[in-house]
C-alpha cells in the first residue's frame, strides 16, 4: 500500500524499519553499531579503535542554523563516550540568499566548533532551488578506545538526566513564537530565559565524564525525554519506570509549553543527557557532573522488560516513537 | 559589500575562502587535508592510518538520486586512492513525498552500494518543508594507509582520462530535456545511449587501480574537464597543457552538447577519473586501465606554473571556477 508521508519531522520506526534500516548496501564485518531505533551514532571498528560517525540535518532554523549544525551533531558522537573530533559539513542556500547570510552560519559554526575543540576538515556550500531556507547537513566523527550504546540499559540501572525536559522547544517557543506567547500570558522575563537556554545545547562534556561509567547514554530530541527513554528501552530490551515528579522542568520552560499545550517530556530537549548507571557506580556519577557544574536528577531505574516500555507517572508509552507536538505550530 | 549569491550552484572560490575555509574551528593537528580549492574529500591523520572522509549533497536529481547518492561522495574518497567504506546518508523528503518515492531511492542507495562494496552505517530520514525535491546528503568514509592528494601533480608528469568529457550532462539532457532535445535534431538512439552513461558514473575502480602510482587524481563535477584540471593545477601549483583534439567525447555527448550550446569540457563530468602519473609509470598505468576495461586517453602533461592554470587548445583557464552552462537551463 503506497501512502503518503503527511507527518512533518521523523519518519515513523515502521517505515525506517522497513524501506531505510533494511537497505544498507553490502554487509561489512567492520560495522559494529548500524542504523536502528535509538542508536545515535554509526560505530566501525578499525581495529581496536573505533570511529563514531553521525549526520543531522538542520533544517528548522535560520538564526541559530550555525551553533545547531555544530552542536547536535557532536551530540550523537558524544553520547557514545567518544569526543566529537571531525566535522563535515554541507550547507545548503536558497537562491537569493545574501552573503551576510552565509558570514553569520559560518561566525556561528566556527564559534561552535572552537567552543568544542572540534575541527571542520571539509564540506559543500551550495545555492540550490532544492532548499526554501538554509540547510545544514553535518557528519560529526571522532575515534575512541571504547564506546558507549544506547542498548546497554540493564535492570538495576538508575537513571539519571541533566538539565532541563523540553528546554530546546521552550528555546524555539521564546525565540520564533514570543508574541504569540506573551499573549497567552508568558511573563516577558520568562521568555528571555528560555531564548537563554539555546546555549546549553552541548551535551559533550557531561556525557564524555560518564562515558566510562554509564551502561548506556542518550541525547533526547524529538519527542523529548518521553521518546528518549523509550529509544533507550527499546534498544536495550527493557523497561524503564520513571518518578514524573523528579524529572526537572525549569519554570520558564514549564510556563512556555503550558501556554502552547505541550506536554514538556514530550517535546525537543537537546542539551538533555539521559544515562543509565549501575546503582553501585551512582554516587560517582553524581559527583562528576556536580564537579561540572551540570544540573541533573536521578529519575527512575531500569526494570525487566514488562510489556511497556517507559512508564512515567501512571503513563505508559509502548513504542519509540512519541510525536512532537511543538511541529503542529509550523 | 553584502552581494546576494544569485548563481545556482557552487559558490566562488574567492568567497568560499573567505566566509568558508577560514572558519573551521578549532585547530587540530590530525588533519592532514582539510577543506581547499579541489581538494575532493579531507583526510585525517589516525595514526599511521587515515580516515579520508567526504560529504556531498545530491539536490539536482529525482529519478537517479539514490544511485546518485552513493557514486557522487564514493567518488570523492576513491580519488585520494583510499577504497570508500562506508557511508552516512541523511534523505530530505518534501511535505506529501509518498512512500513510493523513499522506497525507490533507498532502493537504488541499497543496490548502488552492494555494487561497491561499500555499507551505510547510519543516517536521518525527515519529512521537512525545507526542500522543494528529496535532497540526499551523504558522507563516505574510507580508511587507508596511505593517500593520494590533488595537490601533488609535478611538472613533467602526464595527464590522463577515462570515459567521456561531459558525460554526466549528456546523462541529464537525455533525461530531463529529451523532447527539446529531438526538436533541436539530435536523433533518438543518441539520447539512449546518453542516458545509459549514467550507469558509468563511479570511478572507484579506476581510482583505486591507480591509486600507488598517481601523483593526484580528480574527478571533475561541475564545470567539467576544464574545471577539474584547473582544480588539479590549482592545488598542485602547476600548470598544464591539454591537447584538445585528444580529450575523449563520446559521439552522444558531442551531439547533446552542440545542441544545447555547452562545450563538453566544461560541463557535468562525473565518472571521469583525471590523473597524473610519472612519465616512467605511464605505460603501467595505461597497462591497468586496459585491463579493467576502462576507456582511457592520455591527454596532456604537466609544466612548470606558467601564468595559466590550464591551456587546452588555444583557450586559457586561468582560475579554478569554470561556470557550467547547464545550470542556466533550469
Amino acid at each position: 500500500m503506497l501512502r503518503i508521508l503527511m507527518k512533518i519531522g521523523k519518519v515513523h520506526p515502521a517505515l525506517l524499519q522497513r524501506l531505510v534500516f533494511t537497505r544498507r548496501g553490502a554487509a561489512r564485518g567492520d560495522v559494529v553499531v548500524g542504523p536502528a531505533i535509538g542508536e545515535d551514532a554509526a560505530v566501525v571498528d578499525l581495529g581496536g579503535k573505533y570511529l563514531v560517525t553521525h549526520t543531522d540535518p538542520i533544517t528548522g532554523s535560520v538564526n541559530l542554523l550555525g551553533s545547531l549544525a555544530v552542536y547536535i551533531p557532536t551530540n550523537d558522537v558524544a553520547v557514545r563516550g567518544v569526543e566529537p573530533m571531525w566535522l563535515s559539513v554541507a550547507l545548503l542556500l536558497p537562491p537569493g540568499a545574501s552573503e551576510h547570510l552565509l558570514d553569520a552560519i559560518t561566525r556561528q559554526m566556527d564559534e561552535a566548533a572552537r567552543r568544542l575543540g572540534v575541527t571542520i576538515v571539509g564540506g559543500h556550500t551550495e545555492v540550490t532551488t532544492a532548499v526554501t531556507r538554509p540547510v545544514a547537513v553535518v557528519t560529526a566523527m571522532g575515534v575512541g578506545n571504547r564506546f558507549v550504546s544506547t542498548s546497554g540499559a540493564k535492570p538495576g540501572d538508575v537513571v539519571v538526566m541533566t538539565k532541563s525536559a523540553g528546554q530546546e522547544a521552550a528555546s524555539i517557543l521564546a525565540s520564533d513564537f514570543a508574541e504569540e506567547a506573551l499573549k497567552r500570558g508568558v511573563p516577558a522575563e520568562a521568555l528571555e530565559r528560555a531564548r537563554g537556554l539555546i546555549a546549553e545545547i552541548s551535551v559533550a562534556k557531561e556525557a564524555l565524564a560518564l562515558a566510562d561509567l554509564a551502561t548506556s547514554m542518550h541525547d533526547p530530541t524529538e519527542g523529548g525525554v518521553a521518546n528518549g527513554l523509550a529509544e533507550i528501552a527499546y534498544a536495550s530490551k527493557v523497561s524503564i519506570d520513571v518518578r514524573r515528579e523528579d524529572v526537572v522542568v525549569y519554570r520558564e520552560v514549564e510556563a512556555l509549553c503550558r501556554a502552547f499545550r505541550i506536554d514538556p517530556l514530550e517535546t525537543l530537549s537537546s542539551g538533555v543527557l539521559l544515562a543509565t548507571v549501575p546503582r553501585g557506580r551512582l554516587g560517582e556519577a553524581l559527583e562528576r557532573l556536580q564537579k561540572l557544574g551540570v544540573p541533573h536528577a536521578v529519575i527512575g531505574e531500569v526494570k525487566p522488560p514488562s510489556g511497556y516500555l517507559v512508564k512515567i507517572g501512571d503513563r505508559r508509552y509502548n513504542e519509540p516513537y512519541v510525536e512532537d507536538k511543538l511541529f503542529a505550530l509550523f
